[in-house]
């Protein structure tokens, strides 16, 4: 490519031209302030002169960039670690321990590695939850793509440690913002009803509220969590968090496998959004699929997200949309149950909407997040349907180039630096594994 | 690549150096026969004078080429034409009537697609079910690729159209005898319980036996089958068949969802090849899914498949090898069950076994159907489990190499003839929707 660098990771004015929006051909301008400033046909016409950059789309499908809406990206470290196991053997003699020898560059070697995947993959924001977060900041800082970032609030029922978690959850929300980064933001990450005690969920509602930031928690996973809440709170989970104020228009709640139709009905009345995480319900045998439809009925925004690399084991959303749709299908006994429409939404423009970076859709003012997948790969060979051919036939795979907040970050499967983010983040795990066994 | 073409689709020696294979460093020489000749540390020292090609692995991940059990390649001309359908809406107003305008030119296309995708994603072999089979013939051949191929019997309880059907059923196997191609091979194609009477299926049974040609069939997929056929013959489907001799160690029975204990046992029994379908199953809403963990008990050889491309919609095995790992720990409620090594042995070995090319090992001895997975991509760091990688992160883009029967098919992505596959498929479908909308 040899000055083509010069292109990546830079403001420009960017013409696309011939890809096919909404199934129609069309042209994409993107102005120097990174938002979409013309879309249509004819539109390479009047924008040629004036852009930096011209990027021949060859009839590509453009899409607004993925949103995951739910991983831990620095476990991209712990990829194929651990599988096959039950859920409790698997966090305390796998994950667990070899999380303890976890360093802040492994942190940021891993969440350089999950956004080079994603970026691969056609995802241009995530929602993440994890620790040593100042290190995950730096690793999405260089990366270039949209994160929200929170630290895993975990106090155990103990006064002194909530104290400790409610610093590190401010320490994060101040960095972030002093940072002035758009494409950064931060989040309360209260971890579960299992691991938080009320007064940590109210206090992070409480903070979430003040700094007007989000609220990122896992919800109602296993059938055990709502047993056990109901026996130690005597109602169930999402009640609880509705007494804590933690059921907020500006909330994530990831997994919602087990919820009722009255946490359904509670969720959408709040406005929460609640991320599917279908390719790890699988793999831990959840044993119930998140109730889309009746969330959809009641209002709640519907999004999609990975999980982490340890229990998925990978990032990429078009798998996740594809696995989303069999997965509704399968358990609520439906072929006609989320629709291909209804997952790429999922992906797309609610999952930006949950993350508050604007519409996911392909539209004049919108900020510039834009992939473009090939057509001439034969999962989109005959084109009867793209949609269906986005959701059931490709996997990221497809995805040749990526653009996030006016920047290119992939271009025709070229992305720079890319070597230097596997190698380290290969070493980085290496060296991790290596200090776990001579503990 | 200019005269790089020269080294495609033709029959030589080749050292492939530098791979890893069952997790160790190792060398691969092919003779010109198409038979590993020899695998380890070192044969690259002792053969590299021998060699006619040498492909430098660059240490990239060897396997047996992957076997597609159950498919029905030409439906690839009908990917994404519909879907979220109910399963006999989706088949009498969408399928069979776009079916029902297909050439011998449009088989002959959608299966060079398919084979092509299946080439891509490391599949060297498949075993197909269609109609104007001699087109399908044609196309395995140029493509390069192994398949056993079937005409799909269908009697509808008719003794004219049964005597039809036997003859489309021999034509094909003496059409595939007359071309004396090992890669090629027959078998009876009776398509199932409800659309073959007793007749057709002993008559099937009868033939494969004489013909020594193996037998592929669908069963049990939905409940409706089951509860039919006890209705109409006061037995279970796998008794049914077991009746008619259609259960022997070279049939192929997909599907096999709603099987009960007893017929576990009896398929076992038989030594029945069973092809599980999980994307098709979850896709189409089977509601139950294949019992692998008693079909392994019952020692029957349990293999994977994609089915065809309208119910799927893709044909990457590396997708359903993580599937059918994550439906069945789901579906049984038991994270332990199908774990990563079970699933690519069901992509690998069993199916090799099942269709009757080799070992599916990648020993001295075996045919050389070999595939290379790259190493310096995302999916494969960091490199913990080999087999974990290959089966819960990987897609088939991550194959770079694709050898079969000792012919190198795809060489670090190349596909010599792609694009003219990609544009002749696309054609005869947009063709196809044009007559059958004219009609």
């Amino acid at each position: 490519m040899g000055d083509m660098d010069n292109i990546f990771n830079k403001r420009q004015s960017i013409l696309i031209a011939n890809v096919m929006v909404d199934g129609k051909p069309a042209d994409i301008f993107v102005n120097d302030g990174g938002t979409l400033a013309a879309v249509g046909e004819g539109v390479r016409g009047q924008y040629k002169g004036e852009a930096d950059l011209v990027i021949d789309g060859d009839e590509a499908i453009a899409l607004p960039g993925l949103a995951n809406t739910h991983t831990h990206a620095a476990m991209s470290l712990l990829r194929g670690y651990a599988d096959d196991m039950i859920l409790q053997d698997w966090l305390s003699q796998k994950i667990w321990p070899l999380e303890a020898h976890l360093t802040g560059s492994d942190v940021y070697w891993g969440t350089r590695l999950a956004c080079l995947e994603m970026i691969r993959t056609g995802t241009t924001a995530f929602n993440d939850m994890y620790f040593m977060m100042d290190e995950a900041v730096r690793a999405v800082d260089e990366s270039g793509i949209r994160a929200v970032l929170s630290y895993g609030f975990i106090d155990l029922f103990n006064a002194e440690k909530r104290e400790a978690e409610c610093k590190a959850t401010e320490k994060l929300a101040f960095q972030i913002r002093s940072m002035n980064n758009p494409r950064i933001k931060a989040a309360a990450g209260p971890h579960a009803i299992y691991t938080v005690s009320p007064e940590g969920l109210t206090w992070c509602a409480e903070f979430a509220k003040e700094q007007k930031i989000a609220i990122h928690i896992h919800l109602s996973e296993t059938e055990k969590e709502i047993n056990d809440c109901i026996a130690q709170h005597g109602k169930r989970p999402a009640a609880l968090l509705d007494d804590c104020g933690i059921l907020t228009p500006n909330t994530i709640a990831a997994h919602c496998c087990w919820l009722d139709d009255a946490e359904c009905a509670l969720l959408g009345k709040r406005g929460v959004s609640v991320s599917h995480n279908p390719a790890s319900n699988m793999k831990l045998a959840t044993n119930r699929a998140m109730p889309v439809r009746q969330l959809m009925a009641a209002g709640a925004n519907t999004c999609l997200g990975t999980d982490g690399c340890a229990s998925n084991n990978n990032l990429d959303m078009f798998e996740e949309m594809k696995t989303a749709a069999l997965l509704q299908k399968f358990f609520w006994n439906d072929p006609t149950v989320l629709p291909a429409p209804a997952a790429l939404a999922m992906a797309t423009s609610n999952g930006a909407k949950a993350l508050g970076f604007g519409t996911g859709t392909l539209t004049v003012g919108a900020p510039a997040d834009i992939v473009l997948i090939s057509v001439s790969t034969a999962c989109n060979i005959p084109l009867h349907n793209v949609t269906s051919n986005l959701v059931y036939s490709c996997s990221g795979s497809a995805v040749e180039t990526t653009i996030c907040d006016g920047r290119v970050l992939m271009l025709n499967r070229e992305i720079p630096g890319e070597d230097e983010i596997l190698t380290g983040a290969a070493q980085a795990a290496r060296e991790l594994v290596s200090r776990s066994q001579s503990a």
